[in-house]
C-alpha cells in the first residue's frame, strides 16, 4: 500500500461490514463470495463494491467473485485488526466507564489497556478490569508502552488541554468522545463521536415532527 | 417555531455545547454571556454564535449579550430536553448493555425506559436497572407509553428487519448504532453512530502514519 494513497472514507467506513458478511458466508461453508452478493449484503451496488474492494487490493475473478478467507485476511490486514490495536482512554466519568465495559472494541482489534484520570488514585485501582492511572502517569506510560492511540472522555471543556498533554507524549491518533472540537497539529488523525450533539438533533427533528403530527391530529378531529 | 423551519446542523450539535458553557457562567454568577465569550468557548466566530442563536429566537442586546438564565431556558426548551424524552432501547448485546449503563443520557433528558431483546427473558429481569422485555412485547408496549424513539443496538445483520418493526409500532425516530444503513420511509427520523466504521477509518489513518513515520526513521539513522 503505497503511503501516500488516499482512501474513500465511507469505502472505509464499509469494510467492517464486508467482514461480517464474509465471515457470515465462511461459517455458511461459501468458499466464494459475488460482488453482487455482497452488494445485497450492503445494500450498495455491486459497482461499489468491486471499487471498494480494489482499493485494497483486491480483484474478483469474473463470474466466480472473491474467494472468501483472503479476502477476510486483506481486510483484516488493512484494517490492522490482526494486530490489536492498543490504546490509552483518558476520563472515566459515566462515558468512558461505558466505553471501558464494552467488549465489542475486542472484535476490532481495539484493546484499551490503560485508563487514566484526576489522581489522587489508589494504586491497584482498576475499571471494568482496565488499571487506572493518574492522568500526570500518562506521557511515561504511553513512551514506555508505545500507545500512539488515544481515546479522549474528558468533560468537555478539559478536552483541549488533555488532548494537548496527549499529543505531547506521543498520541498521534485520538477518538473523541466530546463535544469540543479538537484544536491540534494538522498530522494529528481525530475522529469525533458527539453523542450530545447526535441527540440533540434527532430530538429536535421528533419534536417538530410531533408537533406536525399533532396539528394533522387537530385538523381531521 | 414554525414548523416548515429548517435548522443548521451543525448548529443543533453546538446546542450543548452552548448549554455547557451557559450552565459555567451560571455557576459562576455571571448573569449575561457575550458573543465573544461564548465564541471563544466554542472555538468558533461571533457572529456564527449571533446566528446560531438567531435560529432558536435569542437576540442578544449590542454591547451586553445575552441573559444566561433565560437562554438557557430557551435551549432547552428548543432541545426538548426539560421534558425527559423517553425512548426504547432493542437488542443488549455489548454496546446496548454500555448504552443502557451510561448514566450521561440524563443529563440530556434522554430516559431509557425499556430494553428489549429476543426472548424468553424471565419476568422482572433488569439491565442496569433498566426492565427488559421480551421483544414480541414492543409494540404493545410503545403504543401503551407512547413511545416514539428508539435506540436501535441489535447485530448489524438483524437491524433493518427490528428496525421496520418498531416503525410498525409508532417509532418515529431511530438513533441507529449498528453499521447497517436502514432503508425506511422517508419520515422516519435517523441519526446512526457507527463505532466499528469510525475506529475503522482511525486505524487505517495510524496505521499509514506509523508506516511514513518508519520510513523517516529509518532514513535518518
Amino acid at each position: 500500500m503505497p503511503k501516500s494513497q488516499v482512501f474513500s472514507i465511507p469505502a472505509l467506513k464499509r469494510m467492517p461490514a464486508y467482514l461480517r458478511e464474509l465471515r457470515n458466508l465462511q461459517r455458511a461453508g461459501r468458499p466464494q463470495a459475488t460482488s453482487p452478493i455482497l452488494a445485497q449484503a450492503l445494500r450498495i451496488d455491486a459497482i461499489s463494491v468491486r471499487k471498494d474492494l480494489e482499493m485494497i487490493g483486491a480483484i474478483g475473478s469474473p463470474g466466480i467473485g472473491y474467494a472468501v478467507e483472503p479476502l477476510i485476511d486483506k481486510i483484516e490486514n488493512f484494517l490492522g485488526w490482526k494486530n490489536a490495536s492498543e490504546a490509552f482512554l483518558v476520563g472515566t466519568g459515566h462515558l468512558g466507564t461505558a466505553l471501558l465495559g464494552f467488549r465489542g472494541f475486542e472484535d476490532y482489534g481495539l484493546k484499551i489497556i490503560a485508563a487514566f484520570d484526576k489522581g489522587p488514585i489508589p494504586a491497584g485501582t482498576t475499571v471494568h478490569d482496565v488499571p487506572l492511572f493518574d492522568f500526570s502517569e500518562f506521557r511515561h506510560l504511553a513512551g514506555r508502552l508505545q500507545i500512539h492511540m488515544g481515546i479522549l472522555c474528558v468533560p468537555d471543556d478539559a478536552a483541549q488541554e488533555v488532548a494537548e498533554q496527549m499529543v505531547d507524549a506521543g498520541i498521534i491518533a485520538i477518538w473523541n468522545f466530546t463535544a469540543h472540537t479538537l484544536q491540534l497539529p494538522e498530522n494529528i488523525i481525530r475522529q469525533k463521536v458527539n453523542l450530545a450533539g447526535d441527540f440533540a438533533v434527532l430530538s429536535v427533528r421528533l419534536a417538530a415532527r410531533l408537533r406536525e403530527l399533532e396539528v394533522v391530529k387537530e385538523e381531521t378531529v
